[in-house]
């Protein structure tokens, strides 16, 4: 079975760490002196919008989030970065005056961003440098191919009021300095129209058995993958179903500041508003037990009411397993128009 | 006194902080509330023709180590490098299998590579860079103005002949990787042709009450320095005495591989033919006792026999009070022509 997933960072992440767990071992080679890793049985298209340029290092927090939460290596604390972290490196930067300080890198994930910048600047694009930092974290071993949603520079920018206008900032700076605290007017995926999908990305929702979406934001995780030219269409027309599962439980975002994104657009914090923004290529939706009778739903979509929350790894595993079996029960799917 | 020196790495960082220790502390501001630093009493012309870019970043290991040094930060062991240095960064890209991998950067000391490429890929040019750096260390401070010897790319570079015909490499590879030991045909100075001297290195020059030429290494730093266009002529025409320190003791150079690339002059090494290399300017020169006898010396130049080993910082500020004893001596000199 093919999996293909879309997924921001932190909720997407431990999603498709409990679908890893839920599927089990890969069956790995007929021939074990083969040195190519098995085929891809899960396919990630990550969200590449809050890419930065910090320290004129490229960061890349959702696709470095998933990447050491499938590989094993994450702070499982904070949910992102890696576990046994320092920050000798960055607390020299702050010395030197250098600028952004409201963004905190730790040395082993700085030298991730290195690296990435390295082979980018060597013309590597970043579907390929992805390929090679996921490939030290054993990602193939696992079956899992992890794409940025597209090549080209896409960058989420935020435009604000604070008294003087509006005032367009970069997602991180509303996110991490601002803690979204600030109401924003409208979000915009500056690079987005002439941005094409990464090498892969079409083919592995054309010819996915299973496309599913994680509790990933739904405005600027979600969302912005599906600003994508071509990525949209892509979904309404594969054969396979698309399930998705709720970010918001309870009128209010299981982690991060989705309601303060979902206001931007006017739109309530609930899994109906949710499911509304994908109405056009959803086919299974599951709710938490809170939200089952918290309606209206698209049409065409079978709504599953079940424990949403992550607590730990089982219960991750458990979510994973409910929405495939959803999945399973929808497909094949007769594609949307 | 105003004194401007040219100086390469280790050597010329240990003689610099001895001629430091030797002036004392600076006299300070009459108006404690100017927040301008006291005019610089020493300016140093730091060799960049070592500069590498790794892993994206730029090095400058003469700066750094003239930085570090001056500053009071260095590793005192290895002479070059952050005190209290560690290396996880370096482990995670060594793992990532980033190339190349022969030259080892600490975690601290990236900081320095990383915040220099942000301000270089800002537009600011090297000396300003330099100068924002050495900031942070407190130079300005101390009265000393770090100068790198051009903003314009300059990279020595060693051709070899490892069996297969002449091979160039960068002269950090032959000098780190390979340890010296495979015999360098000859040294080219990319980009020497096309380079200016930085803002402040002809006046600094010009202005000098002395121009000291500290034991580094001849071919590679004093002789990188020099081969920038006007310099040169610069150092023949100042009314300052131009006194140097024979960075070779007794046929062996103190430190580092002063021998291979001396060869590669087909010279000796000897305090002699270092003297040689510098007769169109030099005034005074001194040498270790042991090289007392051991001339020939260029006509003009006041020859002086002393310890010159620096085995501590106290040996340092008596070998620097030497060398400014001698240029007292000699000032003011007549240009040469």
């Amino acid at each position: 079975m093919q999996i293909t997933a879309l997924a921001g960072g932190v909720g997407g992440a431990r999603f498709l760490r409990g679908l890893l767990d839920h599927l089990g071992p890969t069956a790995g080679h007929p021939d074990p002196s083969d040195p190519q890793p098995s085929p891809a049985r899960l396919t990630v298209i990550g969200n590449t919008g809050d890419d930065i340029t910090l320290y004129g290092l490229r960061v890349c927090p959702d696709l470095d989030t998933l990447m050491y939460t499938l590989g094993g290596v994450i702070d499982e604390g904070q949910g992102w970065g890696r576990a046994g972290e320092s920050r000798r490196l960055q607390d020299e930067l702050v010395a030197y005056g250098a600028q952004p300080q409201w963004f905190t890198l730790g040395d082993l994930d700085l030298a991730t961003h290195v690296v990435r910048s390295q082979w980018l600047g060597q013309g590597l694009p970043p579907s390929e440098v992805t390929a090679r930092l996921a490939a030290r974290w054993g990602l193939p071993d696992l079956g899992v191919r992890l794409l940025p949603m597209s090549d080209d520079p896409i960058e989420t920018h935020v435009v604000v009021d604070e008294g003087d206008g509006p005032l367009a900032m970069h997602f991180q700076e509303w996110w991490v300095r601002l803690r979204a605290a600030v109401p924003a007017q409208r979000f915009v995926a500056v690079g987005m129209d002439r941005a094409r999908p990464a090498p892969g990305v079409l083919e592995a929702i054309a010819e996915a058995d299973v496309v599913l979406l994680p509790p990933s934001n739904p405005v600027v995780s979600i969302g912005v993958i599906l600003g994508v030219p071509g990525l949209r269409e892509a979904l309404r027309a594969t054969s396979a179903p698309v399930v998705g599962v709720s970010p918001v439980v309870n009128g209010a975002p299981v982690r991060g500041y989705a309601d303060a994104c979902l206001a931007a657009l006017d739109l309530p914090a609930t899994a109906s508003a949710v499911a509304g923004l994908y109405a056009d290529l959803l086919d299974g939706w599951l709710v938490d037990e809170a939200d089952a009778s918290a309606g209206p739903w698209p049409d065409q979509v079978q709504v599953r009411a079940r424990p949403l929350l992550m607590r730990d790894r089982t219960a991750a595993a458990e979510l994973a397993g409910a929405t495939l079996d959803l999945a399973r029960e929808l497909a094949p799917r007769r594609p949307r128009s």
